[in-house]
């Protein structure tokens, strides 16, 4: 902490914050103006590095409350999902470096306890905080730590319906902890938020008069020093009679026995910060309910939060957005491609729903929605659901197509091994951002699925190496029954303009020879095909006999093309945009070895460690996966 | 459906069931006679071929009446866990299978819907019935079936707490459908119940006069015909304010907008049947909560509940269970030994914590939380939440024990790899019941957890093959900060009668040669390799110069063991239980053909297909890693 004073004779006062301890040398009277100087600083910044901007924007003053009342990074914050903390990497010494963010050796887009110790835990995936802050709560009570630790879970509206939340909640209320769960209620995912606890959300404003005078009748129980542990159980059953009589609502939070406050105006930050003064040091689990706006402070944002969630660049004084324009002849994004193709597809197969788990545009599932919204199932932040909801459309005679990101499809691994796996069930796994996803970083790296969904019985596992394929593998997943079926595709842009072929159904394990040869092996599996193409022309040139085999289906494998490799006695490269432990290089491997072929196999793809953000041609050099990278291995294994 | 009549006329009536069809011939006065015939058959053939016994005992009146009320197999029975529905396979054509639950090549001792038709979907890993029921109401609703099939969940109040019933509800509020939730509340799990959700169902006895009246009026809407979808919204509110007037609860349900009715007396079957009869037609999501004891009508069972969840064979008449004398000089089973292990450990380290999910008994953490109450944590059916609440507790300094069977943990995958593994947290994953587990069948086998932990970077994973190595690799995850260390065990004895060993750190990635040669090697890890060292053994008394490692763990590998195996130039044999694709036999190949080298590898382990129940015995046989079958694969590898 440094112990210089703030110029705050109407100096700019964000510039002089380089840590919580500098805020809190401020009047209340001071914090709208830092809460001003950070939505500005977001807006120039994320104008021209893009980033998550209306998350962010919206919990601008919830942030500086927070970091003002608790003594920060003694007592811990923890983020669910780093959307929202950027002011919060601004107060905690990373003003300067925030202009890296999400940037390969940068700043992490999330909060990242390797960046700071202000970032507690890892804040990727939605749905954590309260489980993580209540161990570190419970953690604090049995060490018996002076002065008592305080613990803050920031949760958004749309984190708290998952059901690892609920676990959370649960268990919060069954366990002795003085855990403070702040729900930052912007009424928003990415997109807008669906299920019961959401409505219920919305109507609790209702309650409005029974909580002002709850609060105000607890204050004054406060300052007559009559609130002690010993009458809480009093108070609590006092604050429920009351609210009996004066609200309509039924309380969810309070059916837990977590007291709850508010609702409160999220951005009114000196109410923000009276309140959590007021009940900072009670004991026992508390929920703080701030409404917000997503994309606060900044009108084209608020208009349209779900399209300013991740906007890209945009000219800060119009708002104009920079990288929305159409760019004729250029490719579509994947996700796009299986988005238009899912309604070609569920225009002529009525059995066809879509299922996605709050990722609506994420997934481009929106394009069936909008096309046919009876057939599509957005569940939230609720992967497991979404997998066990479509085992049971299965089971009946359905044939769901399950949207999920890679990384996020780790939430529903049982789900799709008990619920779906285990019956033979044909629900198709549309895998989205399966690879490296680029600036989101380790949390997001769809790394593990090949691996993770190779040992499950009856899966098959494919991934195309172009947008043709991509179409041709989800009009197959539907043209018969095949049982669970996984396709994989990645973030981003395909390679063809024109990616509209006439679909046709695929032989299952079938692959193809891209490229023939005999001194070299390299079997790819997805769109790193084309990084591997440029490698094999490349060796050829150099007069090195390279073959390239597309296997498109991790599994089953296409034993006809190993055969055929294993007959030329050459050494083996696989590439994947995946881990290099257990996927497809592990394939090859155990059936090379299995049935008695003796090749050397080399493994390219994603290393076993987590995998930084960067762009994708960052990480794939990085890896050790680009067409460079590639070809060296190529020329290596022609080393004696 | 049978057309006979059955005959009333004082005789059994159970013997005369062999459908739901017949059943329902009867009139509501004859049901508690089917009831009492029901319990008495469970006790006399579970008293011989032991079962789950008193989920069942408890369930006897509400499966009665759902099969008479509703229309199954048209109508859709989702059992949430299996232990419940034993009733249910004896009132569905399987009374004389039922000799044969839970054996090889028998019935499977949880609904299987490939065994009936009534049975609708897989019912082993809890909290997955809403979900899958879900699924099929939409189904049904989306293909316009006449007549409107009738969906139901049949939920105990533990499976209720984990996070995918929460999302399954969540969603079923925000879905139109026509899903009956019942919510069979016996206050237990295997062991007590914990959790807010819990406390809640306990108290909302207290609300009985309000719901009476709400019922009561609901049926004079009905026979008035008031009761149509336009008025439901209207009904519901009128519903909650007549609530709110009567009733100091909050009722969670409906404030998930889910109608709510009860409690009612589950052992009443003819009140289950006329509320069945008055809701069955009811649009939109509805929950039924019935009280329920379990083990009812067995008084040995009503006043020991858990130790009578699975209480293995018994005397009728006495109820004197005849498993559970101690056996002197019998190996404790593994998980004893790490129950004790935690404690000896645990009273050393005060850092130590030991975290379970609803299974205190069946992991033995229970040893744990009798001697240091305010260290164990048993989160309910929550793996997700028992790994994160770990990762925080790590966070903050705790050395977390978190105990859950191999299959549950497949829930807990993402927070394995999210919360745990991504900043290198000292978690240690205590993983029983690994490998094949017997007669719970396909559902419970620990298959796959070496091939999802592998992938994962920085865990540390190892298996010892005897009670002592167990008791090392507990003692060395805790002894230094190794980040993330997995420790799997398998269901049932060990083979040490004097297993309490003075124990000392590990290595990390060390295995261990246990018998030399060079015409072949066996690489095993786990207690697995007891039959290979019999097969050893033999194999050298045959001429053969078998070699024999334990790897010990599975990573990191013991490169400097795989260096000494390669070098003998001799086919390799590995062998676990677990996945043949992506464990230890694929760690291996991969290896091999990394480095260069060039062996045939042969793969024992759990083939890749869905293993049924039997005993491990012939479960080892059947997918042959058993000590005949490794010494048969040992011979074999010496043909040319």
């Amino acid at each position: 902490m440094s112990e210089k004073a703030l110029d705050t004779s109407g100096a700019a006062l964000l510039p002089q914050i380089d840590s919580p301890a500098d805020l809190r040398k401020l009047s209340v009277e001071q914090l709208p103006q830092v809460c001003g100087e950070i939505r500005q600083f977001l807006i120039n910044s994320l104008a021209d590095n893009p980033g998550h901007f209306a998350s962010s924007m919206g919990a601008v003053e919830l942030t500086v409350a927070l970091h003002y009342v608790f003594n920060t990074p003694y007592d811990r914050l923890v983020w669910d999902v780093g959307h929202q903390a950027y002011g919060h990497k601004l107060l905690t010494g990373r003003r300067d470096a925030f202009a890296g963010n999400r940037k390969f050796g940068g700043l992490s887009g999330f909060p990242n306890p390797d960046e700071s110790p202000y970032d507690t835990f890892a804040a990727g995936h939605a749905s954590n905080s309260i489980s993580a802050a209540l161990g570190m709560a419970v953690a604090s009570r049995l060490k018996g730590e002076t002065p008592q630790r305080n613990v803050v879970a920031i949760i958004g509206d749309a984190s708290i319906s998952g059901g690892l939340a609920f676990e959370g909640i649960n268990n919060a209320s069954n366990t002795p902890n003085n855990l403070l769960i702040v729900l930052n209620d912007n009424d928003m995912s990415i997109d807008r938020n669906v299920g019961a606890l959401n409505s219920y959300l919305t109507h609790i404003n209702t309650s409005r008069l029974y909580n002002d005078i709850r609060y105000k009748s607890f204050k004054m129980l406060k300052q007559l020093k009559l609130v002690s542990e010993q009458r809480r159980g009093a108070l609590l059953r006092f604050n429920n009679s009351l609210k009996s009589l004066l609200s309509k609502q039924q309380n969810i939070f309070e059916g837990f026995n977590i007291r709850y406050f508010g609702p409160f105006d999220g951005h009114d930050v000196a109410t923000i910060v009276r309140v959590l003064n007021d009940i900072r040091d009670m004991e026992g689990p508390r929920i703080l309910h701030l409404r917000t706006v997503k994309g606060k402070g900044y009108a084209p944002a608020e208009a349209d939060p779900a399209s300013w969630h991740a906007p890209g660049r945009f000219d800060p004084e119009s708002g104009t957005r920079l990288d929305t324009a159409p760019k004729p002849h250029a490719p579509l994004k994947y996700q796009d491609v299986f988005g238009n193709t899912l309604v070609e597809l569920a225009e002529k197969n009525p059995a066809i729903v879509g299922i996605t788990a709050a990722m609506l545009s994420g997934t481009s599932v929106a394009t069936m929605q909008a096309a046919m919204p009876d057939r599509v199932f957005d569940v939230g932040i609720s992967e497991g659901h979404a997998v066990t909801f479509a085992g049971g459309l299965a089971k009946d005679g359905m044939r769901p197509f399950v949207a999920i990101y890679s990384s996020f499809l780790q939430r529903a691994y049982d789900h799709i091994i008990h619920d779906v796996a285990l019956h033979r069930l044909p629900v198709t796994f549309c895998i989205d951002r399966a690879g490296l996803v680029g600036e989101d970083g380790a949390t997001h790296h769809g790394a593990f699925d090949l691996a993770y969904l190779r040992s499950i019985p009856g899966m098959t596992i494919a991934s195309g190496r172009d947008e043709h394929a991509l179409r041709n593998l989800l009009y197959t997943a539907q043209a018969e029954d095949h049982g669970p079926f996984a396709i994989r595709y990645p973030r981003g842009g395909g390679h063809l303009v024109d990616w509209k072929n006439n679909m046709h159904a695929l032989l299952i394990g079938k692959g193809e020879r891209l490229a023939d040869g005999s001194d070299v092996a390299v079997l790819t599996i997805g769109p790193v095909a084309t990084d591997a193409a440029t490698a094999v022309a490349e060796a050829q040139r150099l007069g090195i006999k390279a073959a390239h085999y597309d296997m498109i289906f991790l599994k089953p494998l296409d034993e006809e093309i190993l055969r055929e490799v294993a007959e030329k006695k050459c050494p083996i490269i696989t590439v994947e945009d995946g881990s290099v432990n257990g996927g497809l290089g592990g394939a090859v491997a155990e059936w090379m070895t299995e049935h008695g072929y003796t090749p050397t196999i080399h493994r390219l793809g994603i290393p076993d460690r987590f995998i930084p953000q960067g762009t994708p041609g960052e990480l794939h050099t990085l890896c050790g996966f680009d067409a460079p990278s590639i070809l060296k291995a190529i020329q290596k294994s022609q080393e004696k």
